[in-house]
């Protein structure tokens, strides 16, 4: 068994709560406006664009571009559904940067530490450098590099994103471990030859939601990230 | 005048001191096999392969490798000249890796705490990811991203590199500051629209033969890092 040697992270979702913060932030930046919806349905809204926004790129019909980049396209998107229309462009960059301004999970910057002194650690997320950089500063995340879809030129789950990982490190995807809330994430990674660990989420979408336990073979899985770290004896 | 979000940094040279490094690491190394050099002049004449060596990928003559790749080519070029020959894959893996153990100057872990607290921090060097994030957890580098070369695809004291890494940051150029001791990286830097500090490294190539002072405008100069940050008022 090749010693684990970097732990690389899917981050929202299985790092940070998304939906609740999208939904703060949007109630912020539009309640003043004279906007009421159901804020939770906002975010669902916007995240219910992401996989489609990605899968240009990853069918190669839009080059590359930056994960704010097809936030913002997807925003357009879906607000006229929501009734939302002639929002400012400040408005608009004051949305998008929503991303950027999401908590962690409760467990997850203590977790981190325990397993930064074991491991090499990295987000291997499909968001752009910035808003991971972002995303860190806010919640303490003690990265030794960013890595992911901005590194690799293309998106979770293509194979080019995990190996793109590992050898920016010049490690074997044996020796680096994906993590996620996600089976689709970690089925991808494993099929790359990383080990893989899966955290449950169950909240993810609200109460009840999110995966409470892997859909494919996994090499741990963990409650939580303090629990998965205890696991790899962090 | 923009304000300063991010500073970028020179490391090998500006921020560690390669020369006693590479040679302490080549002497652990090689004198247990019976040899017997002058050190310093080992890691001279192996710095001395450095700029030729990156000028094949800048030139376009080769695709773009990282670093760790460009010394250990650099290395079989000028160890025959020394009387090295026959060395082992494993001396000539544990030679290139020395540049992954060296030290910091003694003022640059304490600074690089203070400038933390008011700017997002990078290399932006011509070493890669790799070798970036073993100096880091080596010196305790509070990095938010490893930016430079490998992920720019090219060399500086190219454009591309130092305008990557402030698309990376999502910042423009003036928004940005690099800090080198050697004043060709800060004039390229400058020339794409980077503010720049320069700092004093007077001993890098031996006692007395650093810059002690740029050579091109600058707008800050610190006799070295602790110095720059009390300017910047970090």
């Amino acid at each position: 068994m090749t010693s684990i040697r970097a732990m690389f992270f899917d981050v929202f979702g299985t790092l940070v709560d998304w939906r609740t913060g999208v939904a703060r932030e949007a109630d912020r930046a539009l309640r003043p406006l004279g906007h009421n919806l159901d804020w939770t349905r906002f975010a669902d809204a916007w995240r219910g664009e992401y996989q489609p926004g990605m899968e240009e790129v990853r069918s190669g019909r839009i080059p590359f571009c930056k994960l704010d980049v097809l936030h913002r396209r997807n925003l357009e998107r879906f607000m006229p559904r929501l009734g939302l229309t002639d929002l400012s462009e400040t408005v608009l960059h004051e949305l998008t940067v929503a991303w950027h301004r999401l908590d962690a999970w409760p467990d997850v910057t203590a977790a981190l530490k325990r397993l930064q002194k074991k491991f090499l650690l990295a987000p291997v997320s499909n968001g752009n450098i910035s808003l991971m950089v972002d995303l860190a500063r806010r919640n303490n995340f003690p990265w030794d590099a960013i890595l992911g879809a901005e590194v690799a030129g293309d998106y979770k789950p293509k194979p080019r994103v995990y190996l793109a990982a590992c050898e920016a490190f010049d490690l074997a995807p044996a020796q680096c471990m994906m993590v996620a809330a996600h089976s689709n994430d970690l089925a991808a990674a494993a099929a790359c030859g990383l080990r893989t660990a899966h955290v449950a989420r169950p909240e993810e979408y609200g109460p009840g939601t999110g995966e409470r336990a892997p859909t494919v073979p996994v090499d741990f899985a963990g409650a939580d990230l303090g629990d998965l770290a205890g696991k790899l004896g962090a």
